[in-house]
C-alpha cells in the first residue's frame, strides 16, 4: 500500500499487520468479524490498532454492519434555482433536523450537471449511503432509476416520475392552486391569466391544472404563458409575454413565489399597479413573499415540514417498518396585499 | 449477518462466501487485493459474486484503495441564514463544479445544531471522505479541529479561526470594506454610519475595520450598530437602533447585501429616502443586491470562484502537490442607485 507524497498519511492496515505480526488476511477477518480468529491474534491485533493510531475505519465497519448511518439528499435543480428556491433549504433543513435527533449523518448531493448525475447513481450504488431523499425528480432521471433498481430505502419530495415504488412525501398542488384561483376570481377580476413553470415536474402541471379546474369554461388557453423555471427572470419575462398578448389582464396566478416577483417587477416597468390594476398570487409562501412589494398573496408550503417526513420515511424503512408510499401534507392560503 | 424485517436486503460477502464454497476469510482477502487467493478461489468468487448481484462495495473498496474519491463541504450556518444567504449557494455550486470535473462526489454536511458539530467530526474522522472544504467556520470550531487532528486535505473558505496549517481562500475584506465607505464619503455624506454583523467571524470583524480606516478621524463609534448575523432581520433591526440613535444620518455601510435590504426597509418605513436622505452600500453582490429597490451599491464577491479555489486546493492536497497557505481573489465595487 504506497502512500501519498506531501502529506501525513493515516495508519492502514497494513500498519496494523506489521506491528501486530499478522497477515493482512487476518486483520480482514477481524474486522470482518469473522469468529475464527484466534484470541492470542485477537488481542496483537488491538494491540497494533492503539499502538499505531489506526482510526476505527468506517469502510471497515461498513464490511461487518452494512450501515453507515449516513442519509443523501439529493438535489436535482440547474444552477439559478438552488440559489433561487428558497424552499429547498426549508426542506433540507428540515430533513436535516430530522436525521439529526436519529443520530444520522445527512449528505447532501448537488446535481447539476449530466456528468454529476451519473457520479451520484455511482456513489448510491457504492454503499456510502443507507438511503436517500430525493427533491425535484424529473421524468426519466437515472438517479430515480438506480434507486429502484438497489430497492434503497428512500423518499421523494414531491410525486416521484415514472413507475416507482419508493415512498413519497407531497401536497396537494392541485387542490392549493385551485383554491388560490378561486380566491383571486373572487376579488372581482375578469381577465386572469396563469405563468405556468417547470411544466416537465409534477408540480409544475399540477398546479396549471388546478387553475383550470378553477376556471372552468372561463378558462382561456391564450392568458397561459409557459416557462421552463420557477425563477424570478421566467416570471418578469412570462409576465411580458402576458401584456403583449393581453393588455386587458387583471389577475395573474404566478406557479411559484419567484415567478410571482418577477412578473410584479414587469407590471411596475409597464406602469401597472399590484394590486390596483393586477391582481398577483403566488405560490410557496417563501421568503420572496415577504419581499416584495405589496406583499404577495400565496399557498403555503410546509417546506420544513416535508424534509422532516420525508427524513422520518426513510428511517422507517431503515428499521424495517412498513410505511406508507405517500403522505400528504397540508397547505393554506396566506392573503397578503398583492390580490 | 442478520437481514432488516420488511425490506429487501442487498447480497453480502456472506452470500458469496456460499455460492463460491470459500470461506469468508478468503473473500476477504480476495476483496483487499491479496495476491495469496488461489486462481480457482479467485475464479469461483467472481463467478459467485455475478451469480448472487454482489454490487461491488465501496466499503470494501475503501479497504484496498484508502480513497473515497468524495469530498465534504461544511457549512457552519444557523438556520436562517442558510437560507437568506444567496452567497453560499455559489460557492456551493462552484466548489461542485470544480470536483465534478476531477470526478469526485461532493457531500454537503450542514452543521445547525451543536448534535451536528459532534456528528460531522464523528463522520470525518471514519474515513468516509478523503477531504473538506469548511465555510464559515468560526473561533474554537470543533469540525476545524478535527480537521487539524487528522490532518485532512482540507481548505477553509475565509480565513480559519485559531492556529490551523490548513489552506484558506479569501477576498480582502478590509480592504474592500475601506474603498467602499470611501466611494460613499466620496457622495458627500456627512453623518456616515454602519451596521456590523459577524463580529465572530473573520470577515465581519475586517469589514468594521475596513470601514474605520476610511473614516480615520472622522470615526464616531456611535454611528456603528453591531448585530450578530448577516440576515435581513438584523439589518432591519440594526437600521431602527441608528435611527434612534442619530436622526441626522445620511449613509450606512451594511455589512451585507441582506442586512442592507433590511436597513433600507427600516428607511422606508421611516419616510426616509434612498439614496436622497441617506445612501446606503452593501457587501456581496448576492441576488439580494439586484431585487432592492433602487438597486444597491456593492462589493461584489466572487462566490463560485471562491468555491471552486477552495475545491482545487483539497484536490492538490489529494494529489500530494504542494498547495499555497493562502489564495486571494479578487474583489470589486459595483455601483448602482443606493448610493
Amino acid at each position: 500500500m504506497s502512500t501519498t507524497s506531501g502529506r501525513p498519511r493515516r495508519a492502514t492496515v497494513h500498519d496494523v499487520a506489521v506491528v501486530a505480526g499478522v497477515s493482512r488476511g487476518t486483520i480482514s477477518r477481524y474486522v470482518n468479524g469473522d469468529p475464527y480468529v484466534s484470541a492470542s491474534a485477537r488481542h496483537a491485533i488491538e494491540a497494533a490498532i492503539a499502538e499505531v493510531g489506526y482510526v476505527p475505519n468506517t469502510a471497515a465497519r461498513h464490511l461487518v454492519m452494512q450501515r453507515t448511518e449516513t442519509v443523501a439528499f439529493i438535489v436535482h435543480e440547474p444552477h439559478s434555482l438552488f440559489i433561487e428556491d428558497p424552499n429547498i433549504g426549508g426542506i433540507l433543513l428540515g430533513a436535516n433536523a430530522a436525521l439529526s435527533e436519529a443520530d444520522h449523518q445527512m449528505a447532501v448531493l448537488i446535481i447539476d450537471t449530466e456528468r454529476d448525475t451519473e457520479r451520484v447513481a455511482k456513489y448510491l450504488s457504492g454503499g456510502s449511503v443507507d438511503g436517500a431523499i430525493i427533491v425535484s425528480a424529473r421524468a426519466y432521471d437515472p438517479v430515480a432509476r438506480v434507486v429502484e433498481r438497489l430497492r434503497l430505502p428512500a423518499a421523494f419530495v414531491g410525486h416521484p416520475p415514472g413507475a416507482t415504488s419508493a415512498a413519497f412525501v407531497v401536497i396537494d398542488n392541485r387542490g392549493s392552486a385551485h383554491a388560490i384561483t378561486e380566491r383571486l376570481i373572487g376579488t372581482g377580476r375578469r381577465r386572469i391569466g396563469m405563468i405556468a413553470a417547470a411544466l416537465d415536474r409534477d408540480s409544475g402541471s399540477e398546479r396549471l391544472a388546478g387553475f383550470a379546474d378553477a376556471l372552468g369554461d372561463r378558462y382561456d388557453d391564450n392568458l397561459v404563458e409557459r416557462v421552463p423555471l420557477y425563477s424570478y427572470s421566467a416570471g418578469r419575462d412570462g409576465m411580458n409575454a402576458l401584456l403583449d398578448r393581453a393588455p386587458d389582464i387583471d389577475g395573474v396566478f404566478a406557479a411559484s413565489d419567484a415567478v410571482a416577483a418577477g412578473a410584479m417587477e414587469a407590471l411596475r416597468a409597464a406602469g401597472r399597479r399590484v394590486p390596483e390594476d393586477v391582481g398577483v398570487v403566488g405560490f410557496d409562501d417563501s421568503a420572496w413573499a415577504r419581499r416584495t412589494l405589496p406583499a404577495l398573496s400565496t399557498v403555503r408550503q410546509p417546506a420544513e415540514g416535508l424534509g422532516r417526513q420525508a427524513a422520518t420515511l426513510v428511517l422507517e424503512q431503515l428499521r424495517g417498518d412498513i410505511t406508507p408510499r405517500e403522505v400528504l401534507l397540508e397547505s393554506e392560503i396566506v392573503w397578503r396585499e398583492s390580490a
